[in-house]
């Protein structure tokens, strides 16, 4: 019997997904955190997750997918080879990540009883992952629901908004500090503001830089 | 690039996926296989799984697929408890083990170039299990296609067969007694025709009797 009450928030530790776990603290009773171990380029990712979640005081589920990089040896999982963003598919590509990713974490969701599955990808960054795509979210949801038997709801909160956006729903929540200060986005391994200049902190640095200008001219 | 003619098998070493082997290598220029170790109650399994890949000469590639057992403490994973038939769903009920399976299947399938992925599911026979069923399969393909942009076939060829019909289909192949003397279905872990008594022996010589019965009334 899934609780609709109870939600499992796929959590990396990073800007979008600690926007989601703020995002469900805020809108379910019950919070758990699920974070997949697969070689991160830096171990100070998961670190950084776990902390958050204990900060919040909430379960953490730390899930070894290392089998991940038995079927994808690329720029994610293998630390000697450049990140490219010239490329359509990034060289960063692990065919189906968030296809596991999703039929693990929707598994997980139906042996603690959660109805809701909350992930952060976002199709306005679109960086040519197909499966971060908002139809194949659909349609994961659909094949999760008839493998089960089940009627999970895999929720999407960031699916279109832009960076400047994620950083005002963060914001909302009166989390925008908390988020820039804690979360890891950048390539280098840099906490916060990160490094600046790899293509991860670009993104966020602008992002919040429009949400800040915009905030303030509001006032 | 997907090569239509190569084929990737989900394999167990049972009668099942053994027949599927043989259906692969009928109609495929390139087979290989895929076996999940995920804390099978007979470690023979694998074994068994091993041996009639290399007699065949095909590429097997065997995952540690584990992390299964943390999800999902059960009778297929968990050798001290009892296996059941009495309840609905059966109590060797791994949620998604199918889903979670193909998810893995399809991206080796990817990174090997293989268009089209083989399982041995059957709805015929069908046990509880909802992520056996052919609405399931044929929601999990569109997923994959869209998580990685591609037109993978999830080939089902056991899908609308009894088990007196796969026994017909493995001697079409004049596999028969090849997969009578060397497969494993027994729930004791016990060969060839196995216990006699369990519930997959007790399916699987009804089936063949079946079969060789009506083979020798044609004749």
């Amino acid at each position: 019997m899934l609780d609709k009450e109870k939600a499992l928030v796929v959590f990396s530790g990073g800007q979008d997904s600690t926007t989601c776990m703020f995002y469900a603290m805020a809108y379910y009773k019950e919070v758990e955190l699920v974070t997949f171990e697969y070689g991160q380029r830096h171990a100070l990712e998961i670190e950084v997750a776990k902390n958050i979640a204990k900060e919040h005081g909430l379960k953490h589920h730390v899930l070894d997918m290392n089998l991940l990089s038995q079927l994808s040896p690329n720029a994610l999982t293998q630390h000697d080879m450049e990140v490219s963003s010239d490329d359509k598919i990034p060289n960063t590509f692990v065919p189906a990540r968030n296809l596991i990713f999703l039929s693990f974490a929707t598994a997980l969701a139906y042996q603690i009883g959660a109805k809701t599955i909350i992930t952060g990808v976002c199709e306005t960054d679109f960086s040519g992952y197909p499966d971060c795509r908002d139809v194949f979210v659909k349609s994961m949801n659909v094949t999760a629901n008839l493998a089960m038997d089940e009627n999970f709801i895999i929720a999407t909160p960031l699916m279109w908004l832009d960076k400047k956006e994620t950083w005002a729903l963060a914001d909302s929540f009166g989390k925008l500090e908390y988020i820039r200060d804690n979360t890891l986005t950048c390539y280098e391994g840099i906490m916060s503001d990160g490094c600046g200049k790899c293509p991860a902190c670009e993104l966020r640095m602008n992002g919040l830089n429009a949400y800040l200008e915009e905030k303030e001219a509001a006032l």
